[in-house]
């Protein structure tokens, strides 16, 4: 399936690893694009539908226990299916800008590379549930896991997961972006709030003509 | 992937339309198989796990609502992962008799025909979720939907969708059956209970060799 990009509205993904400053710059961004008169939609995966709210619950909260990896996988392939036809299409048709806090990247490089599962069909899943459909662009929150860890109280159960599950993830995300720079910007989690605004903010300027006001 | 069967343990699956009969027959089949000496797990898709009960409660209870196609799959494909990986394959390692309630054609049937998804993406991804095991044995209670219907009340998610639904998930069970037959009995669900048991037991009988006492 070819990748999907909408031609109404701006659909911005937020990726990266733990304490990299996801919520920070999803605030910061938000506020941004709606002192410049953007209707904005801020989302999140998993969790951004009702039933995405039992899954997320399912995934990441520790008293779930073991899964098998490739159920952990599909719940985060149901969890996509029904966020973007319920939420993130519906909402770009109508020319906004939606902006989620991780999209389909966080599934290749969480369940993809960090669990050791068959990468083809992690993606071959996740871009069925998705419909192929792809961020305009997709921030990614650069940080070595040893210092996003420091940043981190208690963990559920994929923080938990040993640094070098971490580090597998990382170069995940990174390598995703190096394949596509132009749908991707990838800043350093370690600069300061600031500074990464400004940079997302350059990048994110050139996709707003495709959003109304 | 090729289909993988066990070599010790026997994997049975009953699968059919609403009102079929399953219960009765399920009832029955674990008796006689217990009678001769077996161990056998009966067990179910979707609920035969613990993550497995929430999912079925979102995909077949009536306060879920619309689901979006593509997410009821992958939620049938989740229960069905971790049903295999922590359930049905450790007890087939372990010599015992595994008899489902529902098993992979009931999603190709359910969520492939029913809900008119791609079949082959239904079934890549049913087939990757349960790494490719097939029963040795699949009893199809066939039955016209307009009949088991009668037999009904109350009415799930499922349930409770059209009559032309249930015959587009009829047609596709008779179609599994007739490419397989070495591997699928097909018996007419009017028939008394007895008279399908016998039919049941004869087809089972040359398997049993695979299970420990």
């Amino acid at each position: 399936m070819d990748p999907l990009f909408t031609e109404t509205g701006v659909f911005l993904a937020l990726e990266g690893g733990e304490g990299a400053g996801k919520s920070t710059q999803a605030a910061l961004l938000v506020d941004w694009l709606e002192g410049l008169g953007h209707r904005v939609l801020l989302t999140r995966e998993p969790g951004g539908t009702e039933v995405g709210k039992i899954l997320r619950h399912i995934v990441l909260d520790n008293s779930t226990g073991e899964l098998s990896p490739r159920t952990e996988a599909l719940l985060y392939a149901a969890d996509k299916a029904e966020h973007v036809d319920q939420v993130v299409l519906p909402a770009l048709a109508d020319g906004a800008i939606v902006l989620t806090d991780r999209y389909v990247d966080s599934t290749l490089a969480y369940q993809g590379a960090g669990r050791h599962l068959d990468p083809g069909e992690v993606e071959h899943i996740a871009r069925w549930a998705t419909s192929s459909l792809r961020p305009h662009l997709t921030i990614i929150l650069d940080i070595d896991p040893a210092i996003g860890h420091t940043r981190f109280e208690g963990a559920d159960r994929i923080e938990s997961e040993p640094l070098e599950f971490h580090q597998r993830v990382r170069a995940h995300f990174l390598e995703l972006a190096a394949a596509d720079p132009e749908h991707y910007l990838v800043t350093n989690g370690e600069d300061a709030a600031e500074q990464i605004h400004m940079a997302v903010r350059a990048a994110v300027e050139p996709w707003l003509s495709q959003a109304s006001s």
